[in-house]
């Protein structure tokens, strides 16, 4: 975890206070059903209850200091409480071994950490379907290759985005319900010391459904496929990072990310706006990927368990979820203070001397009767003599003084195929797809 | 691709006449529609569709000539239909780019693949369950960290494992639903010169979904989720694997790939009977897993799209899956004809001296009086001694005859702790939940 | 292997045909020294050899056939030789194991390998070193965050790209050093049946060095090193290939790939001339990336060896070296032929009204005595106004205008700033370094 | 980077202190070379270390919290020294840009980095080295795919284990050649703006190398190559790991990890002791390898520099190279307390009847005339029933009773292939290979 790109919000839900409240839940609850099964005198999660009641302050030092000891983090905890609680503490922790508290909280921070992402998908959402709307019809040119194909919209551009984030967004709830599993089960899984209505018991105040057969550990398939889907979701993040750094190049500008009065875009150059957001993002993304990696190379643990997921998890438990958190905000940002330039976009397709519309003419010649393969060198010839000449040639202009070209098309008829509206007319089709 | 690593029909779907024949019905489809719509003659498609009727073989090597000239796939295959079906094959293709054709073709083969590996899975599925069911209560001993814990059933390993494939085949369907996508929607997707009707239509045909926005291709999250699912399906395959791979090792031998007769182990050791197969499908996972790394990189292509995804999906798109449908098929086999020595894992169970009862002697000492921190400690002096004997002292002989432990706990209340059945009360409702 | 991303000198060292040579040369090589220590007939390799010298055909099939009967590759081999040469043939692989085999092939053909990407290193850096002559001089713009920033020269960028692929040459080097040794050393790698003297003239003679410990296999922390230094010289690949992406946009359009006499771009839009070439290159960038995260999962084998090496390697062994083999060459293409437009790199420059010489107005402000802070604002003020001009404010004038400017920086110290040629003055210090 | 595997000198290394030091100490000794060069007065340098010689605190807080409001870290540093030097400090920078500052600080961490675990890797190495010397002749089974292959001793096992990380010692000198350049080039590297005498000086002072060519940042694929470097050696971790954990499973226990008095291997189980130290090494080695990934997408920045690699270097500079140290000192730790036990080994060995043997009876049979493929036939034959006997049977005794073997070995020349010594005699050339 980098400071610089962590939220609080998110970061509060990885430090150890929001641990061991977690801690604290899972223990309590587990010993109020206890209770009610018999195992233990009912009074024991009563006395847990009321002293949590009292909103203590869960003293990280002092545990610490008894884990300095007892090498075990999660005896060391029991241990703090007990000394809170008093002797009714006893009973806590009945049948129960480390991982069904570990993996179990483990369950408990990565749905609290989804829920914080979903709603930073929504944010962003928000955002660019608001740009959207704004820029339906702005035109500007699509490009395929970085060369200029078609004429597009600035709108469609930014529903291609909200299309592929509200994708992101359902498989982020597929991968929450994934990790979203509880297991109090015991060592090796058998409940030979723990009532399976614990372990629901237990699901059910935490929003948790019940692990179906647990090994001691959760199974890590389930986290590899979180991780994996915080990766695509990054990929997505990166796709529309680059889209704006590409849109703020010099010869393009037809984006520009937010540049505050006051701003420096360099210590030794004052002439300086630099798309460092999205860079940032561009990295970040990195980052959020290469998360995925150890993640699914923790599936195969040796027989019941190993515990060599662990030490992965205290990274990327925390770096994964508190960067993707960070990034979706920043890039929200982003989007929703892009500075959008129709006038360049505008200039720029004009550039090409009509070259954008070459593919019309190419139908129109072959609909007139000319063979595809005649069309197709027809409008090429014109076109590399456009291309040639840097924007001082136009298509249309070569066009009408090709013989060749003129038998088949009037100029009239030319004409008509540069007309920039024609490309919009499905515009509303794919926003009412898009957005319903 | 491996040849030795992969299997008939799914590298038939990755070969070239497979994917003609899918250009081929795209391209038919698609002229139908624009017959309907007024855009193209009708009697086109009719002439696709009799020459079609007549089972053409596709020549490959005379496709491949054409795009020597060419330099075109799309273009050259265009032209040997034409060359085909007659002066009719003019209207193909009409406001249609070669994105159109390659994506949709592209989301066809890797839905089939899908349905291929679905269809391993059931497979896998059925041979787990099978064994699952024939070893429900056969007792192993459950190993954490590689070290004896308590005891499982070799039936609660399988019900693991098919829970664990369960959940890669839910995921697997939603990422076959990911990329089962069409779209027909012509260069940088505003369908300027293309109804539509005709991406639905082919859809509809292709029993595949409408792209809402494509931007001349299809979106490469989609892509990134589906190689990124693949991914996770590979490190079950390998927690599997690996398990064999440790239940076959001299010392502990519970389990066995089968040895057919005359098979030879090394060619120096007459004696060495060994892990091949899941060794091998060790190093599978490896592959499959990397190929979900440029799949993710694929994401952020430039603009309205580039082309940098296409020579990656022809090296993973054939590679993942054809060695992911071979890599199940394998461990299925493994399964299948997995040779289980349940006298050994009794054995096995019976050389720690009855340590691996430890814990419920703990939770009776606590039970009955003695604080944790004494129950523990108490236990766990006679374990070390039993431990260090290598199974010469039994746990129970040395508690019997330790004052401190006695004192708390009778004979015959500490012989109650050793019974084996104890651990298998609930084999029954986890079963039920894997199993329903 | 995709078959269109192949050459065939790289594909040939990686057919069954090239393996089983070095399969019978190391054979041949190991009997012979086992004669000269008494341990076989001498005329044992004299047999060997004698058939060898007359080129006998190796017939793939026929070895085929009997590994589907003996169900291993090596002894299959083995007995197809005895096939052909006869009795003398059995003195063959005395003390050997399979891996000693296959292990040292797999180092040759490796090293082989090596060799041919050092030749097409070579290649390209000639390439780069003519283009960077050529252009050393050529004024272009530097860009930082894809934003213009101060002049430098074509040259100077491929000055660079020099410098860049002759550092991966060393690690080439170094890596094939990694990977070139051969091991002798029978089961587990004691030479318990095989004196250590054969692995030191096989060595010998393959141009090999002896591996100090074996444990039956090479370790395989030699393949990861050499697998990651070919994904470090993909990284520089895409940086090269992203590089003329960029600088063949349609807007920026400095420098364009070869665009051939009757080459198509797109099948739909006949005027595009699109960068194909270093897009693919950037797909094969990435495939080259993904094959080191096997080749690191290789490294921790169990004891002295398992075999999930070996279906990784047999995947990125010849899919990672001739991929990288076919880019390369590519990439010299590229190079070698790049179309480079001065006059628009003059154009483009031009563009900002001067803006990229505004660092030399800061440093001469403050070093006549304006306090940085002041300096900055007093250009950047200047700077954002001709910034939000698009071109049509300079630099130059606003700054003569104004007053605060200009108390601090006469008219002509201020167009002596303006100066391009400033920047040059240490190309060739710089050249100096990179070429010597 | 997780605090709990952090050691305090890898960990000051990355901490806000160390880099504001190593930033004045690169502006300093600029300042100096630009005093010489009479570009600044002399007076400046001196004025500067003047007031370092003070050993002032680095006010880390005071510095944010200009930042705070520069926007920009390097001004930030600068403003708080100039307010602690006065007047002189606004020599400083003369020319230079960040990137100037921040990459070769970067160089100067990774390079004390590297240094650093040099030191860790001799740590390590000796510790191996007087375990091998200790048990050179410590006999133990080779194991082969998890299965006893032939008699190998606990010194071989250490002695590759040495030499693997002597080559990781090399490659890591090299990796440390690869970051330690200098760069002060200032923008975009043409150094209009500062002579390239200063770029040597600082080097010189630091310790560096000049970078040749820089393009304001020092090219990505220097750390591409150093990180994929750590990535290598955490591959090597892994392995030795895994063979520790491999060891100390309950039915080997060949060897375990130093268990404390007082140590509690569960908290549920009181019997355990597990091998908790090589499972986190194991993980931390995924983490480690994942790193190199965002590393190698570093490397194509877009033209002269774009910013997305600092992100990325915030993360993986600090987290490898901190979780790397701290792994590598783990390991020492626990190959420095191995517990060894020589008569397990023994007894482990001893339980497969003899079966280790059937290579030397296999030779001997062919030796003495019988074809390799009855020899194997006959050995196989009688081994298979030692396998299925459960070490009831020996081999030696069966093989005796089988007249078809005893028909070309007698008993006596049979006894004598069953010497464990016998593998034994190429120890000492192996460990002079090794360690000299």
């Amino acid at each position: 975890m980098v400071p610089r790109y962590a939220r609080p919000d998110m970061t509060a839900l990885w430090e150890p206070e929001a641990k061991y409240r977690i801690w604290f839940e899972i223990e309590a609850h587990a010993t109020e059903k206890l209770g009610e099964l018999g195992v233990v005198p009912p009074s024991a999660a009563k006395a847990l209850w009321d002293w949590w009641a009292t909103d203590p302050k869960i003293d990280v030092e002092a545990i610490d200091a008894i884990e300095a000891v007892t090498k075990h983090d999660v005896i060391a905890f029991l241990t703090w409480v007990a000394e809170n609680v008093g002797d009714e503490a006893r009973f806590m922790h009945q049948g129960m071994t480390s991982s069904d508290v570990l993996d179990t909280t483990l369950a408990v921070q990565l749905a609290r950490s989804a829920d914080i992402l979903l709603a930073d998908l929504d944010g962003l959402l928000e955002a660019i379907k608001r740009r959207a709307e704004e820029h339906k019809y702005t035109p500007t040119i699509g490009r395929s290759h970085g060369i200029h194909a078609e004429p597009v919209t600035f709108g469609l551009k930014l529903a291609q985005a909200y299309a592929e984030f509200d994708r992101c967004r359902t498989r982020l709830i597929a991968a929450r319900a994934e990790i979203a599993t509880c297991a109090i089960s015991g060592a090796v899984g058998t409940f030979a010391n723990i009532d399976p209505q614990v372990e629901e018991h237990v699901a059910d105040k935490l929003g948790l459904t019940v692990e179906p057969v647990s090994t001691q550990v959760i199974p890590r398939d389930r986290h590899a496929m979180f991780f994996s889907t915080l990766a695509v979701i990054a990929g997505s993040i990166e796709r529309l990072a680059v889209e704006v750094r590409h849109l703020q190049r010099t010869e393009v500008l037809e984006a520009e990310e937010y540049f505050s009065p006051g701003q420096k875009g360099s210590s030794a150059m004052p002439h300086k706006r630099n798309p460092i957001l999205t860079e940032n993002l561009t990295g970040q993304a990195r980052m959020i990927r290469a998360y995925a990696l150890p993640a699914l190379e923790n599936v195969a643990l040796w027989h019941e368990r190993d515990i060599s997921h662990s030490s992965v998890e205290r990274f990327i438990g925390p770096d994964a979820c508190i960067t993707l958190d960070f990034a979706l905000a920043r890039l929200t940002g982003v989007v929703d203070k892009l500075l959008v330039y129709p006038e360049r976009m505008q200039a720029n397709m004009d550039r090409m001397g009509g070259l954008i519309h070459s593919q019309r003419v190419l139908l129109a010649l072959t609909q007139n009767g000319v063979s595809r393969e005649d069309a197709y060198r027809l409008v090429q010839r014109n076109a590399m003599k456009v291309w040639e000449s840097d924007g001082q040639l136009t298509l249309l202009d070569l066009l009408k003084r090709d013989e060749e070209v003129t038998a088949a098309l009037g100029a009239q008829q030319l004409e008509e195929k540069f007309d920039l509206e024609y490309h919009f007319k499905h515009v509303d089709t794919i926003f009412a797809r898009v957005f319903g």
